[in-house]
């Protein structure tokens, strides 16, 4: 049986997928309408052949500059710094933000040999000191290496007469104290606001 | 990004794959390489063209007979009764077992409205009472409506002349009889044997 195999072999790759969840997703697809199966293969294709990078903020999209570049009822003086462009997507979702996007392409990771020449960081220089921008608003992820490039790049904005701010850590929304790490915790108590 | 929703769409259709994690998918193909993410797509196709039912025990395969009906060297005398086709594959990976298959494409289910005609049934009686099978090894899922199917084709079977058995159950090998449930535990111990 080696065609199922082959294509348990390839589901296997992908993250959060293990073994036996491939074999059950190819069995899946063998017993699902043909054209269920060919409208993934061709899904995958077409997604790889016509998606790309924004010239602009390195959001993924079919045309560029991206729909959100591209709309003119966006803020462009706020410029919002994501590490990977799924990040875009889940702060879309929220219909909170209505400014501008820039994308990293990673994090800071001193020991994957990742420094700020592998990400991009020179464009964003360029779009924050360009006179525009007022706003840079830094949320990469809250972790250690997160935070390390969000405070590398409040060093390397800083001088250049914008405004930079952090994304606010503190509990989820409907999370429980009682199962909250204690550095969130800490963190949520020191970030207090007034009512 | 309508080319990455239409994939995160197709993977949502997978068993198991929620829309978060068809997302994830879909942004993971998207950064992997491009061979890849062919690779996966061709991987679909080919095995929808290539695989289909052993003609002989319904088993998935890409030459029928499949490769264990062809197989000289196992037991025909001996045939195991499963559900899918993937439980052949469990079987299998065991290595305990050297006699035949049939694949019933299913179970018993009133209520979805599938009886024995809708099921590959007619054809196991035909081998069962051919005359090279001595026993009948019934291994549908230990499951209500797998026992129902057990039980009927018992009725069935018994009567030609073959000896029919059915897999054992009891607590999984590993297991804990604290968190077992109250039937496995009742199972094991009405079905215990000498040391």
């Amino acid at each position: 049986m080696s065609a199922i195999d082959d294509l348990s072999d390839e589901l296997a790759r992908l993250p959060g997928i293990g073994r036996k969840t491939a074999l059950r997703l190819a069995f899946h697809l063998l017993k699902a309408p043909q054209d269920d199966a060919r409208r993934l293969a061709r899904a995958i294709v077409t997604m790889r052949e016509r998606v790309r990078p924004c010239d602009v903020c390195g959001n993924l999209t079919e045309a560029s500059p991206c729909p959100i570049c591209a709309n003119p009822r966006r803020d462009v003086s706020v410029v919002c710094v994501v590490e990977e462009a799924s990040d875009i997507m889940a702060i879309e979702r929220t219909g909170e933000y209505r400014g501008m996007y820039h994308v990293l392409g990673g994090r800071l990771s001193p020991l994957d040999g990742i420094g700020p020449s592998e990400l991009n960081v020179e464009p964003l220089v360029r779009r924050a000191g360009g006179g525009e921008v007022r706003e840079v608003v830094l949320a990469t992820n809250p972790s250690v290496e997160g935070e390390a490039t969000a405070a590398y790049l409040g060093r390397l904005l800083g001088p250049l007469g914008v405004r930079v701010t952090r994304i606010a850590r503190g509990l989820p929304v409907g999370g429980d104290l009682e199962y909250a790490d204690g550095v969130t915790i800490a963190e949520a108590l020191s970030n207090r606001r007034e009512l």
